[in-house]
Parts: C-alpha cells; sequence; structure tokens
C-alpha cells in the first residue's frame, strides 16, 4: 500500500486583490504561508511521510511545500517540478480583475469560462505582461505544447500523461508521493482518480493547505476513499472556496 | 561561459552548544536564516540567476537554499540532492561536547582529527543516538558506500565522482549552477577547483552564507579568480571561521 498526498496552496497574494491568477507567479500572502505550515504539522502529527514531492514549477506552490516539508521534518526528500502540475492557465483573463471582467464580458461569458468544463477563455496575447511566452522557466518545453489559456479538459489532457508517466512510476516502486499544487490541477487528478464526471466535477472544491491522502494499492486502485488529515476543518475550507466561485 | 555559485549555509542550531555536527541533521538558528536571506538578496542584486541547484541531503543546507532562491526568485528551479554534498562525517565525535572531547582525547589527537588532511576520527557506532546508519534519507545508497566518519581526503574521494558525473554535466550543458552545502564539502570543492595542495587546504576557510561564484568556460576552466559577492563581509566571514578554529 502507498500514499498519495496533494496539497493545495495556500492564499497568494492576489487572492484579496480580485485578479486571475493563472500561470502568473504570484507568492503566498502571509495566510497562505501559516496554511502551509499547518499543513506540514498535519502530517506530522498523523505520521506521513512523503518520500518524493512533485510541484509545478509556480512559486506559490514551491513556497507551500518548502514550508510544509520543513515543518514535517522532511527537507531532504527528492523534488520534481514540472509545468504540467501548474494551475489552469486563465488565458486573456490572467491579471485581470474578476468584477471588471464581468461587467466587461457580461455574467454569461464570465460563468461559462470560470465553470464550464471544455471552453477556455480567449488566448492572451504573447506581449501582455501577463503571458508566459518568455518566461525562462519553460525554456525546456516545446513552446507549441505551452498553453496560451485553458478550460479544465485542457489541464486535464496535460496533465494525465504526467501522472501516468512520471508519479504513478514513484507510487508503482512503492514511494509515498506529496503533490504540492493547484485549485485546478488538483481537480484534474481526482476527477481522474475518483471517475467524476464531466458534470459533476463543477461541484467539487479543493480546500487550502489541508493534505488529502489517497490509500493505494499496488495497481493504484483506491483501497477506502481519500481522507482529508483535517476533515472538519476541510469541510469547512471548502464550503469558503464554494461560496468564493459564487460571490464574485 | 557559465557560472558556479558555492553557498556554505549560516549558523545551526548546534554553533551555540559547541557540539561537533557532522552529518547530524541540525537546523539553521534563526542567525543562520538571515545568513541564507542575504545570500539570495546577493544574488538578486548581482543578477546571478542558478538554473539548477544542488544540495545536500542535511536539512541545514537544504533551508539555506529554500530561503536563499525565495529572495532571489528562482524557486521553480529543479533541485537535486545527494549525500555526496552532505558535510564532512564527524565519526564518534558527533553529537560530542567539543571541550569535553579535548579534555578526554588531549590537544593533539583533538587537533589532529579536526585539522589533518587524511586522519579521520574514530568511526561512530551503529548504535550511536548520532549515527546515520537507520537514517532512512540514505535508503538508496549502498550501505558499503555510506560513512562512518571521515577525513578532509575521504570527502574529496566521495564528492569528486559526483562534481564529475553529474554536477560538471549541468555545467557543460550551458546551465549556471548552484551548490548549498557545507563548510568541508565545499572546501573539497574548492581544492580541485583551484588547485590547492593538501598542506595549503587547512588555512582555508570559507565564510558562511556569502555566494561564492567561478566563472567557467566551455571546458570548465576558470576565466577568472572565484570571487564572492559580498568581498568584504566575505574576508570578515573567513576570519571568524579561522578564529573559531583556533578558539576550541
Amino acid at each position: 500500500m502507498v500514499k498519495l498526498i496533494l496539497v493545495r496552496h495556500g492564499q497568494s497574494d492576489w487572492n484579496e486583490k480580485n485578479l486571475f491568477t493563472g500561470w502568473v507567479d504570484v507568492r503566498l500572502s502571509p495566510t497562505g504561508e501559516k496554511e502551509a505550515a499547518r499543513a506540514g504539522e498535519l502530517l506530522k502529527e498523523k505520521n506521513i511521510h512523503p518520500d518524493i514531492l512533485y510541484t509545478s514549477k509556480l512559486s506559490r506552490a514551491i513556497q507551500t511545500a518548502n514550508i510544509a516539508l520543513d515543518k514535517a521534518d522532511r527537507l531532504s526528500i527528492p523534488v520534481v517540478r514540472s509545468w504540467r502540475l501548474n494551475e489552469r492557465h486563465y488565458g486573456a483573463l490572467q491579471g485581470k480583475d474578476k468584477a471588471e471582467t464581468l461587467e466587461k464580458y457580461g455574467a454569461e461569458k464570465f460563468q461559462t469560462w470560470r465553470r464550464s468544463f471544455d471552453i477556455p477563455p480567449p488566448e492572451i496575447e504573447d506581449d501582455s505582461e501577463f503571458s508566459q511566452a518568455n518566461d525562462e522557466r519553460y525554456n525546456d518545453v516545446d513552446p507549441n505544447v505551452l498553453p496560451k489559456t485553458e478550460s479544465l479538459a485542457l489541464v486535464i489532457d496535460r496533465l494525465l500523461p504526467y501522472w501516468q508517466d512520471t508519479i504513478a512510476k514513484s507510487l508503482l516502486e512503492g514511494k509515498d508521493v506529496m503533490i504540492a499544487a493547484h485549485g485546478n490541477s488538483l481537480r484534474a487528478l481526482v476527477k481522474h482518480l475518483d471517475k467524476i464526471s464531466d458534470a459533476d466535477i463543477a461541484g467539487l472544491n479543493i480546500p487550502t493547505g489541508i493534505p488529502l491522502v489517497y490509500e493505494l494499492d499496488e495497481r493504484l486502485n483506491k483501497t477506502k476513499e481519500a481522507y482529508y488529515l483535517d476533515p472538519k476543518a476541510a469541510e469547512e475550507g471548502a464550503k469558503k472556496v464554494a461560496a468564493q466561485g459564487q460571490k464574485k
């Protein structure tokens, strides 16, 4: 039996500003740092010992992992980073104010881009200050593969090959794996693991900073339902995430 | 031209306690964290952009790298950890008080173990609380290869293959490399790069928390002398390290 531990990063500097973030590399807020520390304390309390860490290429997920593993006394484990674990690319909306976007495009388009399964926002222009077209951290990726916008369906398309070829391999080697990533990349993975339908995934909200643990057998089938290390806080956190989606 | 950036971790929790540390996994003190932050600020100020990070398996070096790269805005670079960058293994002296050790073994032995090039202290017993014989972070290493004590000569023996096969390869691929490690593993590397004799290396003191930069050509030969990013602080820091060695 191996464990897969999913951790969604906490509050970032842009949360309070009400801006679409996506691939823009904003950092954790002090609140987000506290959430990460709490995640690490939970790992330690519950005797969860990841053997290897996978992160996105975005600072807020990496900060979360660094802080959590520090608290959990697991700093020395190997680390692998990939753009395939990045947050959903929010296209032309990246860096835009949510209220202004709602006003400019209307409620219908706005809600479609936020919640539909497979309709992405318009592509971001390469010369936008919020584009990653010239971000050297992706220099090792074929530029034709890097997204300029994404729906959740497109996130799944680019995440699953990495899950199958790389992360699953670590689990099959008997390693407990921790993934530090984002609301939508983790939803994509949970959708796959829990076989959630395209229609139902819109209702799934993953709370920030609370490790979600899958116990898997040698064929990577779940031996029981996944569980949060702090179920009560997870429930409250999920409600908060859901309310955010409705409010704005 | 590529850059190799060496960073020695700063003060640890055991510095003030006057204990031999070696492979014991103590953490940075608050002062050590500040030194790491300063290292990152220097990287940023001087426009040094490492493309890949190598660290030891010890928390104090990993903390230093995490803090420094955070400050330098380089969190997303790939990370590789190896026991071959660990501090010199201090054998049976690990965890021992320095003053007590001096009293017990006498000044001659004490100084020999601290400063001779190739005479290691006695081996540590596997059942010592300060042994790493059962430390799972080294589970992926052949137990026959893991040291139970080391001289500086033995550190060089286990570090150079990693330099040649792995770190040098990153440099030959055109990457700027940062290494976050320890007083003696970095002395071993500097001895090799600067062709310092066995006799002279005892006099070399690397200050903590100040990046030391090598500029290397495509054959990995130095194009000029290595330099510290804050030469004045480095001079003072080296004097402090040298004084520590004499005092105790």
